[in-house]
């Protein structure tokens, strides 16, 4: 509301010209390259022409190198002013130029758009050229950009070649083509033979995890962006595309179909992690030169784009005040963060210990046990197994602190589908098959049935398991605390820290709190390991007591998943429909018009909602407590704007999968020199 | 810990004795009738006896009224003494006497305990007597002992008579005996024969309604005190128990079991929704005159019972502040919500009026519509019968206010099962059965798979439908609206609040209330109704961002159902089996033993977590809408410890079943009296 009375200024400048022969010209510049970052004036121009015509596109510009024949004294002005202009703005620079009868003309100048890897590199040259200060370098890049030297990836060249028929939510980033599998089984038998495997399911289970493993890709017909297949995919590194509703898959047919679209099993397509696009045909994918070194499949010095990414994160864990922990559940992942840089484990999940193949069954055997005993001699055998991961965990971790979880998924998760029995006991009777067969099958249907729930993710889990169950509990704490000893004594320090998941109200993690006491007493003896019990902050009930739970809580972690999921009364396996819906209609409010959803709340935690309640149980348990070492471990511990959050409330550490690692480092220092 | 060195003191008293001879005797005395409530002296005694013979039951002690032969004068005494007493203390007295030849001693007087309906009528009869004032005998009758006067009974003398064979929870309480139907078609066919039903199942669902409504009383396996057949039981007023988990239904057999004991379909029970027993056998019920009047059967005057239930809640409406209101989802509810004392419906659920069989079907045709014009017309048919729904409900309410919450339930639960749609095609399948009839039931088993949701109660349901399905507002607004026109222009005051639910962002609220407006615009024309557009608070988010939401809500109503469902991460359709277990399972805090979860958070409000994110939503939602409106319309606003807390943080008014507005009214006037 500018009122007319105070009139309008008017620049009056002269109008230069770059179409007035063949010793005029217009055109556009960058000081570097903004695709690498090469330290090379890129630029294109055209001759006799003004610049919409380098913009429209009718014309083909040239490439400023044939200036050098063209108009050699110009081209000498372009390069030094490209120099000038970097100096002055400390940065490189994409700025527009006219030529006019041989003289040169600026007419605008401003800081380049370039990709993470040209902004990695420029960061660290201009370091080297005493432009900026490392400060400044670690501000340069965004924590996302430094995905580009982690993940393969598609040439766009490539992707412009093939039949895009479908897009996704991109979940995991990545690119990955390969032969479509149908099922976890088949995806590992088509990759025992040598295929590249991307799976494509309706939606992941865990007992799907063997497919994931096997396959280079997962593409799913439903789930938001932290569905099982999403999380599990960013954990695993694999690209990973879901919620693509389009898709119905026709398991009798070995087929899925979009719209017309037919693709069968065995045929070959590409999908990419970085904008949830889905193509039919193999797509070359490129490697990327950084997890190449991590595996030790290529030297450092070899490759100049992981010294640029070292360099960074060098710089950035110089001014960070956030630790970072990785959630790694296998010593292979722990290897992964530690070369990562992670400082420790924020969240071991025990219970995806128990899919392995050679366990699952064991695990099945304990939950139908008809009697205690029964139950604690399944247990035993699950515990000698466990005590195995433990040992290789802290082996890895080598006195890094190792949050471990106790078992959190209801059981029910462990047995067969119930409607995959109760199809099978259907047919079973109508073909008139054996009446033992039946009853077997309707035994354990029976079973099944009773652990049914109708809101898993509200029911039966955590730790009301541990309590109602406590023998399972006393079980993975004895694991945990025999592997300790064992690895002690081969000098390796360890430091467990136990999580108990689940907790709403004090008196859960005091009775937890009690039998790992009791457990640690009759397993440690005289020997002297230090350990912590502490709890996940995940129900909205702990965030309000948090002060009570913090009396015997020694730590924090916001399970900020399920904290996101209750907190909104949001299913992350049902809210995809109504998020990607909610993201896209429109609203005014207080004269602005938003989306009803602005950002998804599984992606970046929900400032307002869930971090307020993320505060208030930050502030209680430090009054109570007030040393309490509070961190994140939900998916959020891997997002530059959580992350962000997490600093400015105080948080201790974040927490996220191996591959968010670096991510995570960089963010946190960005906040931290922020401030 | 009293220090030894300041001594104990020793009280030195001569003894009486009772047994010294014909002349010397005991008893125990109460100054009324404390079953009934009776004014007339109610004592035992034995001659030559000290107070253990009495207590020990050897001998059979004799009524008083014997002692008016043997020994006159001691009665004339006794009888003085008890009014002294009574006069004394202003209130019944239990007392214990000796006589020591014949010389009456008095050993002990205390307050006496008393049924509820005797509670009830010696408040009312010491007022009349000038004993008491009418705020004394208000905080003298518990809000629960009222239930007594409402609900019909088994009379103890019988229950003994028959074999008591399993427990549930009492969930909605009174007594009820019949014969058992194993599903909800059974019930009601048996009920159309004349049959008095008991409905036993495994728990109920929204399908089941018609087979509750046929039924005297609800008998599930599985389910909490809020879970649906405990819900609709007391909503409905049908004695109900719940959680009998130890009944093993056996459909194809027709029979349920506990243990060895078998009960056949049309077999006699009998069911105490007091105290949660299970009888098998055909006890005789006992019905409430209080209910007998309400409909009619019976006149105020020519019942004692009445007149001291409605005194008493007379009474108790001069001290309340809290306003009461009903939920009431049909005219039949809403008026006997108001024979009860209700001011106003708090809560209308649109969805239970689509459950109708001849509306189900049209629901079914509306969410399988293939395009929005072919959904539109099925809502135009539902529009016309919900607008004849909400005439009988304005009508009804005669100008009180009435709050009609827009759909809530996820729309699966109007369509048939998908199990049982899985397992029918199975069958076709396996029998090779007409192609065309398998696709048939294909397709609809696919638009079923496309709304099942893994954790429904965190699904597409409350305003996430109405905003995705904007269509759906519209149609239920305009019934309202339309019926609100037509009631009022017969001179019927009409005060609807339209309440929209699982609100978690303003933008929900503002969005739905943008659609209610325009379609009140085009509605209304110019004709004037005053209504309201107010948001259920059920979902932790909408507590802390309240003071956002209180921008475009002009009314609160705190769903604590929903909330404590998400503040614990708590289903109340699975929670049962945990919730009963942590209610056992003891734990030592601070020195004081207490159990893991020392109440059911789904019976009474949890002060410290539900209850704190009330009043934070309270107070935000105040500081941006000073007259905001607020009550409760959880199962919690008809429990007096909840009531109290309502009361306390400052709510408007609280909205319970018409069956507990009594019970409401009576906390309500006793927690305002007691501040």
């Amino acid at each position: 509301d500018i009122p007319s009375e105070i009139g309008t200024a008017v620049t009056v400048q002269s109008m230069v010209f770059g179409n007035m022969g063949r010793d005029c010209g217009t055109g556009v510049g960058f000081t570097r390259d903004p695709s690498s970052g090469e330290k090379e004036l890129f630029a294109e121009y055209l001759l006799n022409a003004q610049g919409e015509d380098v913009v429209a596109g009718i014309r083909t510009p040239k490439n400023i190198k044939t200036m050098q024949r063209e108009m050699r004294k110009v081209h000498l002005q372009i390069e030094n002013t490209a120099k000038t202009l970097e100096r002055h703005f400390r940065d490189m620079q994409d700025f527009e130029f006219t030529i006019e009868n041989e003289t040169l003309y600026l007419l605008q100048t401003r800081s380049a758009k370039r990709s993470g890897i040209a902004a990695a590199k420029i960061a660290c040259d201009m370091v080297k050229e005493r432009l900026i200060s490392k400060e400044e370098a670690v501000m340069r890049v965004l924590p996302e950009q430094l995905e580009q030297f982690l993940f393969p990836i598609f040439n766009p060249s490539d992707k412009k070649k093939f039949d895009e028929f479908t897009k996704g939510l991109a979940a995991s980033p990545g690119a990955a083509s390969g032969q479509v599998a149908l099922d976890a089984q088949t995806a590992v038998e088509m990759s025992k033979k040598g295929s590249r495997v991307i799976l494509v399911t309706k939606e992941t289970n865990p007992d799907d995890i063997h497919g994931m493993a096997a396959a280079h890709g997962v593409l799913t017909a439903r789930g938001g962006k932290t569905s099982h297949a999403a999380v599990v995919g960013r954990q695993m590194g694999k690209v990973c595309v879901v919620g693509a509703e389009k898709i119905k898959v026709n398991i009798p047919a070995r087929s899925f179909s979009v719209d017309e679209k037919l693709i069968n099993e065995g045929d070959y397509i590409s999908i990419d992690g970085f904008d949830g696009k889905v193509y039919s045909g193999d797509i070359p994918v490129v490697a990327s030169e950084v997890i190449q070194v991590m595996q030790g499949n290529m030297k450092e010095r070899a490759s100049e784009r992981y010294l640029i990414f070292s360099t960074i994160l060098k710089w950035a864990d110089k001014f960070r005040r956030l630790r970072i922990r990785a959630n790694a559940d296998v010593p292979v992942d722990a290897q992964i963060a530690i070369k990562f840089g992670a400082e420790g484990i924020g969240l071991c999940r025990t219970e995806h210990m128990f899919f392995a193949e050679n366990r699952i069954k064991i695990m099945q055997n304990m939950i139908l046990a008809k009697s205690l005993n029964d139950r604690i001699s399944h247990l035993n055998k699950l515990q000698k197994m466990q005590k195995e991961d433990f040992v290789g965990l802290f082996t890895a971790m080598n006195g890094l602190p190792c949050t471990i979880r106790l078992l959190d998924p209801p059981l029910h998760e462990f047995l067969p589908k119930r409607e995959d029995l109760m199809l099978e006991i259907k047919e079973l009777e109508t073909n008139k098959s054996s009446s033992s067969l039946i009853d077997k099958k309707r035994k354990l249907l029976d079973r099944v049935e009773e652990l049914h729930e109708f809101n898993p993710m509200l029911g039966l889990r955590g730790c009301r398991l541990g309590i109602i169950m406590p023998e399972i509990t006393r079980m993975q704490v004895r694991a945990i605390f025999e592997a300790a000893i064992e690895v002690s004594k081969k000098k390796i320090k360890v430091s467990p820290e136990i999580m108990v998941p689940l907790v709403g109200m004090v008196s859960e993690i005091k009775f937890q709190k009690n039998i790992i006491n009791e457990v640690a007493k009759e397993v440690l003896g005289k020997k002297k390991i230090n350990y912590m019990v502490g709890t996940m902050i995940e129900v909205p009930r702990a965030t309000v007591v948090a002060d009570q739970i913090a009396k015997e809580a020694e730590f924090f972690s916001f399970g900020t998943n399920d904290l996101t999921q209750t907190v909104f009364a949001y299913s992350r396996d049902d809210a995809a429909k109504f998020i990607n819906a909610y993201m896209e209609i429109k609203i005014d409010i207080d004269g602005k018009t938003t989306e009803i959803l602005e950002k998804d709340p599984f992606t970046s935690i929900d400032i307002d909602g869930v971090g307020e309640l993320m505060k208030i149980g930050l502030e209680k348990g430090k009054s109570t407590r007030k040393n309490l070492k509070v961190g994140i471990c939900g998916e959020h511990g891997g997002d530059p704007a959580s992350i962000e959050f997490c600093h400015k409330i105080g948080l201790d550490y974040v927490s996220c999968s191996p591959f968010r690692v670096p991510i995570a480092r960089l963010a946190a220092a960005r906040i931290a020199l922020k401030d």
